[in-house]
């Protein structure tokens, strides 16, 4: 084989679902290596919500957009298969920003080798991105203490399920919000949140009273939406809301408004945003702070795995309705 | 003179401007002394937009509200006429919370004396909760570095002025936005203010870009209404809003929408909501970052003074349209 597949941004996407012709299937030829390359061949890519904001042209935002031409960005897990670089050996595996391709050549910069052993799905849906936003959003952001109540909204999704393991672990009251009943049932029953709302069917004020009698004291927010306004609402003096991400605005033509800032003054709220590119120097303390977790089993995870590079584009639109069943992945 | 006139919070406002039917005028018997008590014939009020808040039955506020039948609550300043109390004398001078009235019968707790030679009110204007709340709400919560940009809303009003003459004295670049002309050109002329944006007159979008083209660091929110939306758009990454005061949705009935939250995420903002009560216990320190800046001439202020107890419920009503030029202060 001397060709393979790549599929790179095309134009920047309209508001509303991603079409296909948002990219470009494309053939390469394989490369030959320079001294200090090597060759990975991808053998899954995850996707994530964030990667819709990466396609847009927001010259404020965190890290510059995917150009118009280039290979759609992802991190990805791979297999080392030819190699001109001292330090990285044919069949090591690496995990990385490789983008939507089947192979990828690469100096090394910014990749991370993966132990034997571990995994590919568990990877990353643990100890890659999810695992890592999920640890740093909790505890170096909402900082909880046991006895604490805490609304994860996203709570089925890669970030919030971590997020809520984490909470529960450390004696928090947890409750998850999510779109259908099935995924309400594995937060309470299989990750052991102490509940669930189902933002779609329930009425959710009524809902979070009997949730949390006490008021919220932590906000985590991954989805925006309708859940927003009644969390904000049940806010506690202090509490402390980490705003993750907006996924249900992602793909809106006029995104929702917020909620009055009033209820800040009074209840003396802290609101902060983070995105993890500012805090990839700290990955090495984060995964101390989060591998003993998984270790004693309390990090459960589910994977919905989607086969071919070509079923990337469907699956971003799965991540924008809400429609995955678990972390997100595609096989190649 | 055995009575004195008081004013008493007689029930709840209703949105919109304030009545006067919403307080009791009260005479009142002046009392007798018991051992460890003192009288304070009270010489200046301070009205301040907090006050607003505390008539309302906000049960999850930050105090708890004025109870109806009581004393309207407010900061003041008087002269000791009486006292049963060892170390209050008649004579000295004591600051403190005492409400609408014209005399206080007191132990002491909350009060602090005022130092003889200070002109009651700069005692009000600067080292009182203004001065507290802007050192408070500029360098412990937004932490300004020399260089950066600051907008200051509501920055002729006593706290937004002290912010930006601070922000000023340290090397920040300073907006301020204010609801007049007059009040504009003295930010520039008399305070030093980098530049103002008059909110009822001015191009906000047009004349923040041309004011601030670096974008913007600091926001401090005394205010809400038009300015909100256009600042928190100009945020940079790693900005901090400090949310202090929203006078402009305190009397309507239907508080404006926020804004919406995705670029919290993508400029990882902060945003914190602050009010002086949690803070009273850190009041030495506050006057000693404060005290340099005023002895250094670096702290300018005016007041605008109403007359006679009775004015205060006109004065709360300045505050909602900004209709003072300067601290309000009711001289009895």
């Amino acid at each position: 084989m001397t060709t393979y597949t790549a599929i790179n941004l095309k134009h920047r996407p309209a508001p509303g679902p991603i079409s296909a012709d948002t990219f470009e299937v494309v053939q390469k030829q394989l490369p030959s290596l320079e001294s200090g390359q090597f060759l990975v061949k991808q053998s899954h890519m995850s996707l994530d919500p964030a990667m819709i904001g990466w396609m847009s042209a927001d010259t404020k935002s965190y890290i510059p957009p995917v150009a118009i031409g280039d290979v759609m960005r992802s991190s990805g897990l791979g297999e080392i298969v030819a190699s001109e670089h001292p330090q990285f050996a044919v069949g090591e595996r690496v995990i990385g920003m490789m983008g939507w391709t089947e192979y990828a050549l690469t100096t090394g910069q910014g990749l991370s080798k993966v132990q034997p052993g571990l995994d590919a799905e568990m990877v990353l849906s643990v100890f890659a991105l999810p695992g890592l936003t999920a640890t740093q959003g909790l505890f170096n952001v909402a900082k909880p203490k046991a006895g604490e109540t805490i609304v994860v909204s996203g709570a089925a999704g890669s970030v919030g399920s971590i997020v809520g393991q984490l909470a529960k672990a450390d004696g928090l009251n947890v409750i998850g919000v999510a779109g259908n009943d099935e995924k309400c049932a594995w937060l309470v029953n299989e990750l052991g949140f102490d509940g669930a709302i189902n933002y779609k069917t329930d009425n959710i004020g009524a809902k979070l009273a009997q949730l949390a009698p006490n008021g919220v004291d932590i906000y985590f927010e991954n989805t925006g939406g309708a859940i927003q306004q009644p969390a904000f609402e049940a806010m506690n003096a202090h509490g402390r809301i980490v705003v993750c991400g907006m996924i249900s605005d992602y793909a809106t033509t006029s995104p929702s408004a917020g909620p009055n800032w009033i209820p800040i003054i009074k209840k003396r709220l802290q609101i902060q945003g983070f995105t993890m590119p500012d805090h990839f120097g700290e990955i090495p303390e984060l995964l101390v702070k989060l591998t003993p977790y998984v270790m004693q089993g309390k990090i459960k995870y589910r994977t919905h795995v989607l086969e071919g590079l070509e079923s990337s584009v469907e699956g971003l639109n799965m991540l924008l309705i809400g429609a995955n069943n678990g972390k997100l992945i595609v096989r190649l």
